[in-house]
C-alpha cells in the first residue's frame, strides 16, 4: 500500500511532519470576530506575496472562485471562461446556481484567447445581451495540461479588460506552478488582477485551503458571502497554520515536481514521439494522449493500477499525470519502465 | 411615414383587420381560473397542430422559453444551447438568472450541431460536473439567418437527447416558417420534441402572443411558474382572439415572405456576389455580408434610413433584412433599387 | 348564464364596449423598441397622476412587484412585507425564486404595523444578518379585507424607511380604491414612495394590464427586468388602450362598487351583528366571518352557486365578497335575500 | 490576558490536548474520493449515534443547513422556520439566496410552535400559494436562550409534518446539549427527523465542524452541494480527527456546562429575581434581562470587559451568557461577584 504512486492529483499530497506539528501547536481563537491571530497571519502573508490589499482564507479553490463572482455580479450578468477553465466544468454548475450568472467559454489556443474574440464576446450595454462583467483567468491554465500563461499575456489580457470595464478574476489554485515555470515574481505576474485564490494544499502540500485575495473592500463583502455559504470555521488557525508551513517551506518542491514532470514527459515522448507534448509540459502536469496508438484509456489506467501507479482518465483517448511532493524521481523512472511494457 | 420599410423585424408585424375585430369582440373570462374560452381554444388549436398534449397561452417567446427551462431544471443543471441561438444570447442573461441553470454553447454549421460534439458535450455522472438536461434546439436557427433545420436532422438529434436521457427543449418561434420552408407537417416536424413554443407576434402578425406546449402534466407545473414570473393575465382571450385569427389566416402569407427574401437575396447577389449566401436564404431572413466589400453596416443602415427603408445592424460587416407581412414585391424591388446606389 | 353574480375576483371584470373599442383601433408599434405610442401614452398618463417621473407598462401586478424587488435588490437581502400581503402569500414564492430575497413579515393590527416593530426588524450590517432592503407596502391592505391605509400612515412610515435607508415599494394594486375611499390626490397618497404599481384590470375593469412607477433610472433598469422574464412585447397598445379607457372612464364606476360593498355590508350585518366588520368595510371587499354561527364557508359557497352567486372561501369560517362594474345594486339586494335563506 | 472569560459563544471553546494530538496524527486521504479513513470513522460513527443511515462531514452549521436545504427544494418551495431560529435569523438570508426558498417564521411559546398554527401554515396546492416542502426545527432552540425540546413534542411534531407530506429538517448545533438536558438518547430524541445536524465545535470544543445526516440518497445527493459550494476538502481527516475525539469524550462535558449555567442563574436571580428565568435556564445558555432594571445592556457588557469578562448583547435590554469548555465554576462564582458591583 504504501508504494502506490498516486498520479491523480496533487491534491493527493499529504502534509509534511512540520504541517502536522504547526496544526497541533497553533495558537487559534475564533475566526469568526477575526480573532485567530494564524489565520489573520496567513491572510496577511498571501496578500503580501501577491502585493494585494488583504485576503481571506477559505477552504476549497471553488469556494474561493464562487465567492469571488457571488461578491462581483448581480444575477443575469455574463462572464467571460475558458472552455476547458474549472471554474466552468468542475464547479457542479455554481456560477448559475449560486450567482445566477451566465457564462461565455472563450477557445484557447495553446491556453491562450485571441484577442479580438474576447472583445466580441464583450457586451455592455442593449436590453437583451447578458451585460459581460467578468474576465476569468485561470494560471496555470487546463488542469488537464498545467500551461503556465506569461506576464505578458496576463498584463495584455488585463488592460483589454480595464478598457472594456470588466473585472479580472483568477483563478490561480496553481499561481505558484505558473510563477516558479516562468520565473516571475507572483506579485508582477498578478499584477493587472482584480481578484483571485491561490490553493494551499496542492502542490503546496498543506491538507486543505486556499486564500482569496483583492481590495480591502472586496475582502470585507467577501466575508458576508462566506458566512452565507456556511464557509465561516470557529478555530482555522489549525488549518492556516499548515497553509503557513507550506508557503514557507514548499516552493522549491515545486521545482522539483516540475523537474520530474519534464522527465516523465521525455520518458514518454522516448516511447513514442505522438504520446505527449513535451515542449509544453512546463508545470507539474502530464498528458498522455493515446490518439495514435491503439489503447483505451481505461485500461491503461487499469492496467496501472495493478503496478500500484494511479492516474485520472479525461477520456477514452487521454489521461493524465500530475507530480507532487509524493512522487520521487525514483517513481517517475519506474513508472516509465511499468508504461513501456503496457504501451508497446 | 407611411411609406417606411421596416425590416428589422418580423416582430414590426401590424396585425390585420380581422385580428383588430376579433380582439374587440372576443368572448373573455378570466384566464386565471382557466375559464376564458378564446384562451382555451388557441391553446387546444396549438397543441393539435403541433402534435402536443396540451398548450399555455404567454406573451412573448423569451417567457414561453424561460417557463419550460424553470419547469423542467435544478438549479445547476446544464443546458445545451446553439452558440448563435437567441437564448442563449438574447434573453438578457434569463436561464442562469431565473433557473440557476448552465449554459453550455454548441459550435454549429451552417444551423447544425455534430452529433459527436453533442455527445461529448453531455455529462450525466460525477461530483464535479455540472449534470446535463435539456437540450435547446431552435428552427428556423439564428435569429439572424433563419436557417430551417430538417425533420431528419430534428428526430436524430432528438433520438440522440433521448438515448442519453436528456429532454428536448425547442425555440421554435419560427418553426411556421420551418415548416413551409421544408413543405413538412409541424406535427412531424417537431415529434421528437419535449417542450416546445412558436410565437404568433413574428410573422404571423398577431400583435403579441406564445403558445408553449408539451404533456398536460409539464403545462399543469409551467402554469405556476407562469404566475411565478407574473405571467398570467386575467381576460386574455381578446389577445389570444388575435392569435387564432393568425394561425387561420396567415401562413399563406408565410409563403410569400419567403419568395420575396429570395427575391431580396437574388437581386443583392446580382449586385455583387459575395453579398448573400442566396442558396442558404430560405426563410425570411436575408443576411447581408459585407467583408467583400469596403463599406460599415452602420453606415448603410444610416444611408438606408433617409430612404425610409430600416434594418436590423449585426455588426459592422453584416445586417440583416427580414420579410413579412408589411413588406411587398415592390417594396423589395425599390429596396434593391436603393441598395444599387448606396453599395456600388 | 348571464345571471351569474360573480363575487370572487374584481379581476372578473369584462372590459366596456369603449374599451373593446380602443383595443380594435389602437394606435401601435413595435413597443420594444419604445415605438409603441399609446404605451407611452398611458405610461405617461399614469406617472403624472402618481407624481413619479416615468412608468412602464406590465400585464399584471404580479410582474410590477417582481420587477421592482428584482430591480432593487440583491440575493440575500431581506425585505419586509405584511402578513397578509399578497406579495409574501400570492405569488408564487417569487420573491425568494426570482430575487433571492428573504422576506420578513410584519404583523399588522387593522392593516397597520407597529413602528416599533418595523424598527426592530430592520438590519443594515453584520455577518449574519440578512440587511433589510425594502419596505413594501400594500394599499389598500389585504386582498380579502381591502383596508386603505391613510395618507398620514403612509408618510410617517415612508419617513420611517427613509430614516433607516431603507427603500418603500407600494404594492398599489387597489391604490385606485384607497384614493377614493380616503378622498385624497393619489400624488399625495404615494408622495413617499419609491416603486409603486396599480392595476389597470381590478375595478378600473380593463382586460389585462398594470403600470410599475418609479425614477427614471429606476424604469431603464426595469426594463431590462422584464425583458429577462419575457414580459416584453411587441405592439402592447392594443391592451394599453384599453388601459387609457379605464383611467379617463372608470373612476367613478370605483365610488359606485364602494357603496355596494358597504349595502352589502350593512345587509348582512343586519342579519347578524357578527357577520361582518361595517366599521371597516371601507371599499370594495366584504369578508364574511362565520365563527359565530355554525356554518361552513365551503358550503355555503356551493349553496350560492346554485343561486348563480359565486364567492371566494379563504377558509373553512371566512370567506370574501368583492363589488366591481359587473355587480349592481339589485345585484347587492337580491345577494342579501339569498344570504338570508342560506344562512338563517 | 490569560484571565479572560470569553461567554460569547460556546464557538469559542479551544480544542484540548487530545484534540490537537489526534490533528496531527490523523490518518488521512483524499476525501474528494471518499479516500479519508478518518473523515469516514467520524462519518458512520456519527451516522450511528443518530440513528440515521449517512453521515457528511462539513466544516460549519451553517453550510450542513443550508446544504440540506438545498438538497431538499426547488426554487420557490416553502419552508417553516422558528422566528427566532438560527437558519431564519443568523445566516446572512443563505435560505432565499442559495436554495431560493421564502421563508414562513413560525411564533414559538417556550421555544415551542402552537400545532394547530403549523397546520395553517402549511400549502401543498393552488397556483398562488409557494408550496410547503420543509419544517426546520431547532434543538436547542433559540440561540440566546438554549431550549432543549421534548421527545415528546419532536415526535408529534414529525408525525404531524409526516402527514401533511413535509420533511423534517432538525438545526442540532446544540442537540447534544438538549439530549444531556433531558436525559435521552440522542437516537430516540431524532427518530422523527429526516434530516440532521449537529456541530463538534460548539460545547464538544472541536476547533471546526459538524456533521449532516440523513438517508444514504440524501447524503449522496447533499454531496454535490457541498462540492459546488466549494465545502469539499482534500485531506479532512486532520479535523475530522478532533471531531472524534470530541464525540469520544466531551459529552460528560456538556453536563458540567450546564450546571455552570444554572449556577449563574440562580446567582443572577439572587441578585434580583426579575433578570433571569432560572426555571428554563436548562442547557448553556443564560439570558439576562435588564428590563426591570434600569441599565443598558452595552454598558454593562463594556463594564464586564474591564473585568475581563466577555458577553454577547442582543439589544440594550437583553445579554446572553454561554457556559463552555473554558468557563470553570469558579469563574462563574467570580462573574456573579463582579455583576453583583455592576448591577447593584
Amino acid at each position: 500500500m504504501d508504494l502506490i504512486k498516486d498520479y491523480r492529483s496533487d491534491a493527493a499530497t499529504l502534509p509534511t511532519l512540520e504541517m502536522r506539528q504547526a496544526m497541533a501547536n497553533a495558537e487559534v481563537g475564533d475566526d469568526f470576530n477575526g480573532e485567530d491571530p494564524t489565520v489573520n497571519r496567513l491572510e496577511k502573508m498571501s496578500a503580501k506575496i501577491f502585493g494585494k490589499e488583504d485576503g481571506m482564507f477559505v477552504i476549497s479553490a471553488t469556494m474561493a472562485n464562487q465567492i469571488a463572482i457571488m461578491t462581483s455580479t448581480h444575477p443575469g450578468d455574463e462572464v467571460l471562461v475558458g472552455e476547458e477553465s474549472h471554474i466552468y466544468n468542475m464547479e457542479t454548475g455554481a456560477l448559475a446556481a449560486l450567482s445566477g450568472v451566465q457564462t461565455r467559454p472563450l477557445h484557447s489556443q495553446n491556453g491562450q484567447f485571441d484577442f479580438k474574440n474576447v472583445e466580441k464576446s464583450i457586451h455592455k450595454s442593449g436590453l437583451q445581451f447578458p451585460l459581460t462583467k467578468i474576465l476569468c483567468l485561470e494560471n496555470t491554465y487546463d488542469l488537464n495540461r498545467g500551461i503556465p500563461l506569461s506576464q505578458e499575456y496576463m498584463s495584455e489580457l488585463s488592460l483589454l479588460a480595464y478598457k472594456n470595464d470588466l473585472l479580472v478574476h483568477l483563478d490561480g489554485a496553481r499561481i505558484i506552478n505558473a510563477a516558479v515555470a516562468l520565473k516571475v515574481d507572483p506579485e508582477i505576474l498578478c499584477q493587472g488582477i482584480d481578484t483571485m485564490q491561490f490553493s494551499l494544499c496542492k502542490g503546496l502540500s498543506a491538507p486543505v485551503g486556499c486564500v482569496l485575495l483583492g481590495t480591502k473592500d472586496f475582502i470585507r463583502q467577501a466575508r458576508r458571502m462566506r458566512q452565507r455559504i456556511g464557509g465561516g470555521m470557529a478555530q482555522a488557525g489549525h488549518i492556516a497554520a499548515a497553509g503557513i508551513v507550506a508557503l514557507k517551506t514548499m516552493i522549491p518542491q515545486i521545482k522539483i515536481d516540475h523537474l520530474n514532470a519534464k522527465r516523465l514527459a521525455v520518458g514518454l515522448a522516448n516511447l513514442n514521439n505522438n504520446l505527449v507534448d513535451v515542449e509544453n509540459t512546463l508545470t507539474n502536469i502530464v498528458q498522455l494522449n493515446l490518439k495514435n496508438i491503439k489503447k483505451d484509456a481505461y485500461y491503461i489506467s487499469s492496467d496501472l493500477e495493478k503496478h500500484g501507479i494511479k492516474i485520472k482518465v479525461i477520456d477514452s483517448t487521454t489521461c493524465r499525470f500530475v507530480t507532487h511532493r509524493c512522487i520521487t524521481t525514483e517513481d517517475i523512472d519506474e513508472t516509465i519502465d511499468v508504461l513501456k511494457n503496457i504501451l508497446l
